[in-house]
């Protein structure tokens, strides 16, 4: 049996990741666990940004930006972007990133992360204290051994995950989507 | 370095969950890996689902359902209730699930589910192959332990996550949000 909680921001686990935005002069990075796929044909995900946030400033701007996934080696950098704000500091410098050219989008995506998903804005959604971008993935990089020929292979154990207010490791695979159907 | 790679739906990890709807009598229950956290105040979060879905209709028509998270132990119903239709079977009898009756919404929950969410949709999205459901969380339940009080508190280890089409463990906890900051 179960009983009643608070309500809260109870789904998980959901992804963190880092947020590139604006241009290769002017840009920001945030990180975002209030993101997910939203659409299989063409591939799309959401991102919701607190209005108050510079990136939230240069995503409206702009309609793109890129979508960092993080290893797990790179927590420190994907906790530290989430509480400096962008206005006071360029976070690429403090975090010692690289600014990586898009083929797709005029936002520049972080050299250091393994993927790098290339978004542009299709429909913004407004709520009580963010807004949501819904985006398409129109270009998307991987580091080599993050790959198998022309697609993405996630290595297992590398990802974080974001449960509550906590980041939490991922491990192995125990199935695969429709692995009961083939019994 | 990085190389150019097909674009897809590439964000992961996501949650896979189960997504109960209809009401006590007529219900159905499908399996959602795209899903997210979208705001914080109210808490809000989104479904897509795709058109030719049984749920779908059910959603549509009832504009509530519940997000039930899923534990390590239930994978196979996680995966099954997401390849077989509910038009055909009823998947409360066939993987042995109990509706729960929910104070804040006419959709049943699950039971044997440790968390269930009774969520009222907002908002609309239409895309290419999916739409999303944009839900205020009214009402939360969940199993003794996993509570602290009246609030949520996920046990480590006891979520899975849904990586590319592979569902994956979870494991510690390695940071807490900001722990940069307090450095």
């Amino acid at each position: 049996m179960k009983k009643q909680i608070k309500t809260s921001t109870h789904l998980a686990p959901v992804a963190a990741v880092l947020v590139s935005c604006g241009d290769m002069d002017v840009s920001d990075i945030v990180t975002i666990a209030w993101c997910g796929t939203v659409n299989s044909e063409p591939p799309m995900l959401s991102i919701s940004v607190r209005r108050s946030r510079y990136s939230y400033e240069l995503i409206k701007k702009y309609g793109e930006f890129a979508v960092n996934l993080v290893e797990r080696e790179q927590l420190e950098v994907l906790d530290g972007c989430g509480v400096v704000s962008g206005r006071s500091v360029d976070k690429f410098k403090k975090f010692g990133l690289t600014k990586q050219a898009c083929g797709n989008i005029k936002a520049p995506a972080i050299a250091e992360c393994p993927v790098s998903l290339e978004c542009a804005v299709r429909h913004t959604v407004e709520m009580g204290t963010h807004v949501m971008f819904v985006a398409e993935i129109v270009g998307a990089t991987a580091r080599e051994d993050w790959t198998d020929g022309d697609k993405l292979r996630i290595p297992d154990g590398k990802l974080l995950a974001y449960v509550q207010n906590r980041y939490v490791e991922t491990g192995k695979t125990v199935g695969t989507y429709g692995f009961t159907a083939q019994k």
